[in-house]
């Protein structure tokens, strides 16, 4: 989805969305070389850019979402809205749909 | 969906609807050139102009809807109930549809 | 649907429903010509004429609808019961189908 | 469905169900002729028979229906399931698909 | 579904499951003639020959089954598990799934 | 499934899970005749060998399971998990779908 | 879905998520002849690596799961998020989607 948007930190998610940016993969190898973009695998890490204030339980409560900004996290092969700001991408995902916290 | 409606202000969204209208995109370019309308992209940003006093809850409380009038908002690529006032057209979206508040 | 009703004023909506008109559009031009129906737009307008008392939360409370007879109303361009009285056509929504009241 | 019943008096609907009887067009225009039964549009109205005790909620509790026997009722053109008796057709519905009560 | 049960009485259902024989039709006219098994309209009533101890709600709590073992009561058309034991067909529904009782 | 296991006896079932060994129809008649596997219709009837701890209703409370190790159950014709161990095949079926105890 | 993990131990489940490694069956038969990998079922067992703190109830409380790090478990034929870290493959179930714990 193309936007406006002049920064992505203008941008602060609903409910229980969390904004996250996809780590790109080396182009280079381990011994400098650098690989053509398109032989280079998506990976499934993302930054957490952003979380929402959480969703709201049966009781109008708050549901804290599980990560915070700057967590990195394993997230699903498909799903998630996009948004684009200039040339950069970002994915919105609601709490529950990331997999795993990564602590590396 | 067409209206005979005069003015979009006498439109108040029931429940946990939102009304907003989709931002244009600039069709001129920073050094002034105008652009023709089909070669500018869709924009996914919306100003809110109205919300609904909330959805109830399972014990028939109001959940409060998650942005006012004025915000900018970052809205889904699919979904919502167009309507048409004269010319202009304008989208109604239940609250948690809505991705994301833009702050700039 | 059919009906033998000689009223339309008999029909006591049950539960959550909402007995609504569709407005018709103007087929006559602003200068006063006559337009052929088929070239008038369906508008997504409609006149409550009357209320169900509400549904029943999960603990048999009622639920307040949230429209009342005279209120005009944005319905959705699909879904309802139609009802047919006589030559008139009406149409019966659940009170989450409403769209927005119209306060023109 | 076909039944040995000899009265439809001995059927007591269980739980929410309403055991109704479609009401039959008037097959005699008002000028006194007989029109042929395939030229009769079939209503959607019926008179309620027999109501079930109602339903139960999330605690145990009965929900009481929202008609009673005698009751003139607006019904959906879809769904319930047909019961035969002798010659007779009836049908069941559950209590929320009725649409309308008919005061007339 | 085949068994090796020697005979019905054995079989508890679980839940709200509720064990029924369907009732035939008589396969004799009133006048004492023997109709061919093929010209005799399945009929949708059924004996009740055991019930479960019901099911759970949400509390963990037993809710009772709305129906007792020598009840006749109204079957839908379709659905249900069916149990063989020897050439006898049996059938198990859940409670919800039965009609009508049938008091004659 | 294929396993690496030697006893079905080390397998614990989760939540509200049951395994079972569906009983197998003699393959012998009466008079000592035996018969081709082939010709031999499948039993819904099984050994329940294991139980799970039961699942969690909605306040995180175990919710306790119908059976227990050593019932006949009858089972539906369709569902459950296979699982194998050595050339003997089990089945893990969850509690609700188990439609009877068989007493016999 | 590949990853750019050092190691598997970094990754951090989230809500009632599980992370486990599948058994590979021997590729050796007992009396020590190597088999083609080809040959060889895949087994439907798997070593748990990390759990996530539980899913969150109704009322915001977390529910433990089911099995803890080194629990062996038997896992479903399909679902899961596949994990590449380096040449190994996990996957990660939900809690509810394990069928049962082995004790061998």
């Amino acid at each position: 989805m193309a936007t406006s948007l002049r920064n992505i930190k203008s941008l602060a998610p609903l409910l229980d969305r969390i904004l996250v940016q996809r780590i790109r993969a080396d182009t280079k190898t381990a011994s400098g070389i650098f690989l053509p973009e398109s032989s280079v695998e998506k990976l499934s890490e993302a930054r957490v850019l952003a979380v929402g204030p959480g969703g709201l339980d049966k009781d109008g409560k708050r549901v804290e979402v599980s990560v915070k900004p700057g967590d990195r996290v394993l997230i699903p092969p498909f799903g998630g809205s996009a948004v684009k700001v200039g040339e950069e991408e970002y994915t919105l995902f609601r709490d529950h749909e990331l997999l795993a916290k990564i602590n590396e």
